[in-house]
């Protein structure tokens, strides 16, 4: 075993926080600053623009494709060989926090500047990514520039979507400079790490600040449209309503009483996203339009779900005389990542002296999409506040980064000196 | 008994129906074209300035409030004697129809217009007006000029309230002209007369074009404000959610179900306005807006309503986490109009010819505000498909509008020639 590297903690802290100035805004609900970056945006832009400034600084070359996923390639002493790849997005919710995404992205070009430090080669080329979209919040399919990329979704398809004003992702490419030139299909790596926070409170309740991700739990991701019919508020009796607004109130609770009901294994059910239409105090809605997130680690059990819903939808039009029609928008059946990186990850861990667990993810991850072309695995890092995301109370301290980059930059040297995956390990 | 008027319904249904442009737009839910001219637009603006074309053309005298409420006059023999006035409203809701509001108002010319033809002069200035903001959609309180004019509601206050994006009353009545100088507590009238559409099923249910109208149900707006937590939708467990979108749904879905106990008399309840933040698929909702409209012909009946929904939401905090503020937007008390107005109509409708109903409105109108200065009434007129409203598919035919012009014109008339109210009937 070679010598073990260490990251510099600070300058990996430093640039993670620096990062979240880009979109910063003042949360009302929770008083703390966040960030909103949401992907293609002016902000994400500027961030992006900030993150290639860095991996140019730390030696690497910059390629954008045509979906807008970015690569910084350090050369290999043997550069034809596959890559090593790792990364993650750096795009946000609409009121995200510091290191979804990001740590992944900003770890990764530290692991190259430890490297640079070291004066270390290595026998294969290393790469950092960053992947468009990952979130979904702008243009309604997550994991969107990674999906393109590993042949799930083509590229056409992924141009054509649209925020909610009507924006296309091929125009605000081209509109932010990211419409870059490089194939989507890219080569098809040695392995890929993307290290990202948990998201969830495994690690913590463990005393652990790292995590070997043995999979991703299968996401569906629906839109279901009601129609009833807009009557006024005081002249129309209640048994002639066709209130689109209380149908969508009675799927919402049924999902509810659908993820408690323990029928369907460990489903959790979201309706984040909801908007009512002609929406007037005294109109009765006339329409409503929601998103429907489900997450199942049992793709059996999913499928199950998702067939109990539809089934609670077709009972509208008798109960509330609304009509509702369910669309696809994405759907992910459960992935397990490559055994032989895990078992790399965990080995490592144990060179450095990190304690760890086994943990699925609860959340979607590039990883998971990239999975499908080359062997992939996940490294978590913990979070305070129960692992709290997708808020600004978002928060994983100094050392539970620095940990999970050291893991990180130890487990791609290694991956990037063997010649095969069995040997890594 | 003198000979009876007859108003002109081509002309009035001619700018029934070219009102009806001024603002138009094309409304998906129903293919039709519907009606969007809320209060001090673009579109109301220049909807009021062709009214008050009209009204110059018919030989009124036009002044306008300091709260934008707008009056024509048509001087008496008597000019000294307290004006007969008729009325209502030309603002609609965002998916509004042709004759909410603009009957009474367009109704009123062409009445004058009917005097203006056979030579008619009455004893008393007789005055078409119409109020600003009857519906409340877009600055929150609906009958607003006229609760203004009643004295129930401070000028002040009224100018200050704002839309959804901040311009407030004062401002937008600047910005579009009708920033009046008239005092907004008018000369008491010696009556009022509204003439609207049922907006209900009741007239056409009993066959008849129009309707004595007996009072105004009571009405209850508030505003309900839910806090939760946001956090990710795929790691968070259920359990552990403080979901402000479940907690929003509850709500509507206990509305529901206590329209339908019967526990509280004939009580209406809508929730039209709600919206959920931060509105990302992925993300447990953390805040949740709603208005719930309350309507009830019994004031007792709606105060234990109130005091239900108060509990219900109180219960929230323990039930989903989440907390519950409601704010009162809007508060009116049932209404029972003057017993001498309704006779004089109910015995001229008798004279036209005209079979009519007696019936309570279900919905609010700018007469429940008026009444409270001077003896009111109303006149109903039936609409077809149900009566319904606030909607494109808002039609009363041309010869139910006809009758209930002509039986406006013939109870203004014999009003305006009356020293005494008993004397009119």
């Amino acid at each position: 075993m070679s010598e073990l590297i260490r990251v510099d903690r600070d300058r990996l802290w430093g640039d993670l926080m620096r990062l979240a100035q880009i979109g910063a805004y003042d949360d009302v609900p929770t008083g703390l600053r966040g960030v909103r970056r949401l992907a293609l945006t002016d902000e994400d832009a500027q961030a992006r623009r900030q993150v290639i400034e860095w991996m140019r600084e730390a030696g690497l070359v910059v390629r954008i494709d045509r979906i807008g996923n970015v690569y910084g390639r350090r050369a290999g002493t043997d550069d034809s060989l596959p890559c090593v790849l790792m990364g993650s997005h750096i795009d946000t919710v609409t009121s995200g926090g510091a290191f979804d995404g990001t740590l992944g992205v900003l770890g990764g070009i530290e692991v190259v500047r430890a490297l640079n430090d070291r004066g270390l080669s290595t026998l294969r080329p290393i790469e950092v990514g960053f992947f468009t979209e990952e979130e979904g919040v702008r243009f309604g399919v997550d994991m969107l520039g990674s999906a393109v990329t590993a042949g799930r979704l083509a590229l056409e398809y992924a141009h054509k979507l649209t925020d909610d004003e009507g924006a296309s992702v091929a125009d605000e490419l081209i509109r932010t400079g990211f419409d870059g030139q490089e194939a989507e299909r890219r080569p098809v790596p040695f392995a890929y790490i993307e290290c990202h926070i948990e998201q969830g409170p495994i690690l913590a309740a463990a005393g652990v600040d790292v995590g070997v991700v043995t999979g991703v739990q299968g996401i569906s991701w629906q839109r279901l449209v009601l129609r009833g019919a807009a009557a006024h508020a005081g002249t129309t009796p209640i048994e002639h309503r066709q209130d689109a607004g209380v149908a969508a109130a009675a799927v919402i609770l049924e999902l509810r009483r659908m993820c408690e009901s323990g029928r369907f294994g460990q489903l959790r059910g979201t309706v984040g996203k909801l908007s009512i239409e002609p929406g007037s105090t005294n109109v009765v809605p006339s329409g409503a339009t929601m998103t429907i997130d489900m997450r199942n680690p049992d793709d059996v059990a999913m499928m199950a779900a998702e067939a109990a819903l539809a089934a609670f939808v077709a009972e509208l039009p008798g109960k509330y005389g609304v009509t509702g029609s369910l669309e696809r928008m994405a759907k992910t059946f459960t992935v397990r990542f490559d055994a032989d990186v895990r078992a790399l990850i965990a080995a490592t861990a144990d060179d450095l002296g990190l304690p760890y667990v086994h943990a699925m993810s609860g959340a979607g991850h590039d990883a998971q999409e990239i999975a499908a072309i080359c062997p992939t695995a996940m490294i978590f890092v913990a979070g305070e506040n129960g692992g709290i995301s997708h808020t600004p109370r978002e928060y994983s301290n100094p050392t539970a980064c620095g940990n999970g980059a050291d893991l990180l930059a130890n487990s791609i040297f290694r991956l990037a000196q063997a010649s095969r995956l069995a040997q890594a390990s």
